[in-house]
C-alpha cells in the first residue's frame, strides 16, 4: 500500500502527538518550535479550500510571525479562556516534493472554565515535513477545517 | 500481547485511514474499490447486534450492490448535504479464519452547509481483510453503531 | 525524536486499544485484569491536577479495590445505563523510573438507552506500565479529565 516504513510512520505519529499535546498543555511557545524558520501555518475552511478562495482564518508565513501571534495571545488578546483536547486519527505519510507529506483527521474539544466541554472543530491537518537535527520539523501546516460556524472564536491555534 | 508485526499493523492502520479519508473527501467510488467483489458491507445498531436481531440499517452484500448504492446517492437520492470527518482510534488486528480480522472505534462528525458540526455517529468497525495484489482489501465490513437516534438520516456510508 | 521502537510503540497502542475496548464492551472484570495487584487507578480533574489539589473523582489504590468497585457497579449501584465508545489518540511512550510511561488523549462518548450519543468526557491518560508474563500491565493510571461539568454522573471507569 505504501513504501513507508513503521519507523518513519511512527516518527510522524509522534510529531502529530506532540503537536496536539503541546497545544493542549498550553505550551504554545514550545509548539512553535516544531516549525522551521521559513514555515507557513494556515487555517482555512474546507469550503474556501474547495472553491480555491484564498481567504484564511489564520495565516502566519514565518516562524517569527507565529511567535508574534503567540506573544499577542499571551499579552494582549482578550479571548475566551478554555483548555483544548486534541484527538488525532491515524496519519497518512507520503514522500513529497522535498521532504514528507503527512495528513491526519483531528477532532478538537474545548472546555470552558465551568468545566463544560464542547466540540470545537474537526478537520484535517496537511503537513509538509523536513528533517532537522534528527527530528522532523514542520515547514508547512495547512489546517483544513470543516467547522465554520464557530470560528469567530478562533484565537489559539488548532 | 500478539504476534502482529509493526509492518502488518501499519498496513491495517493505513487501510482504515484511507477508508475514512475517502468518505470524508466524498470519493465514494474510490472508497468502494477498497472492497472485494464478493464483499459484504453492513451497518447494524449495537442494540440489534447484541440481541441477535438481523435488522440492518444498511446492507450491501456484493461490490455491485455497493456501487449501485453510491450511484443512487449521486443521481437519485435526496438527503441532507454535509461533509464527513472520521476520527478513528487504534486498530486491533488478529489472524482470522481466512485472512485478517481488524477492528477499531470511530467517531464520525458531520458538518452541514451552514458550517455547523455535530457528532453524527460513534461505534466500531469490524473488518475481514484479505490480500489482493499486494494490498489489503475488505471482504466484510460490519459497522456496529452505538448511535441509534439519528439514523433516519443515514444516507452515505459510515 | 525518541528511542522507542515501532515494536514497543505498537505494544502500548495495543494496550490502549484493549483498555478502551474492554470498557466499551462492558467487560470491566477483564479490564481490571490489565492492572497489577499494587495498581493505582485515579481520575482527577485537570483543574485540580494543575492546582496540586489532592481531590480525586475516583480513586482505587489496589487491584482489590478496583475489583470491589466493579463488583459494586454490577450488584449495588444505581446509575444511568449507557454504552461507552472510546476514541483514543496516538500514544506517547517514554522510559520511566521503573518501566514505561505512556500517555494519550481520549474522547469518550456515551449513548443512552434511547440511542442518543453525547460527548461524555475528554482528557488524557497517563499510564505507568510494567512487563508481566510477556505483556504490558498497568501499574498506575491517572486519568486527567478536562470535562468537569458532568462528573456527577461518573460511575463506570473512563
Amino acid at each position: 500500500m505504501s513504501a513507508v516504513t513503521p519507523e518513519l510512520h511512527l516518527r510522524v505519529t509522534q510529531l502529530l502527538e506532540t503537536y496536539g499535546r503541546l497545544i493542549d498543555e498550553d505550551r504554545l511557545e514550545r509548539w512553535a518550535e516544531l516549525f522551521t524558520p521559513d514555515c507557513r501555518y494556515e487555517i482555512i475552511s474546507r469550503e474556501n479550500r474547495d472553491q480555491g478562495l484564498p481567504l484564511s482564518l489564520m495565516l502566519c508565513d514565518s516562524r517569527d510571525m507565529l511567535d508574534d501571534r503567540i506573544y499577542s495571545l499571551r499579552n494582549a488578546n482578550i479571548f475566551n479562556i478554555h483548555s483544548d483536547c486534541h484527538v488525532i486519527g491515524p496519519a497518512r505519510v507520503q514522500p513529497g516534493a522535498d521532504g514528507l507529506e503527512a495528513s491526519a483527521a483531528y477532532s478538537l474539544f474545548q472546555t470552558n472554565q465551568g468545566g463544560e466541554t464542547r466540540l470545537f472543530s474537526v478537520g484535517r491537518y496537511q503537513l509538509g515535513l523536513v528533517e532537522r537535527d534528527g527530528d522532523l520539523a514542520i515547514r508547512s501546516a495547512l489546517v483544513v477545517v470543516d467547522t465554520g460556524a464557530i470560528l469567530t472564536l478562533l484565537a489559539t491555534p488548532i
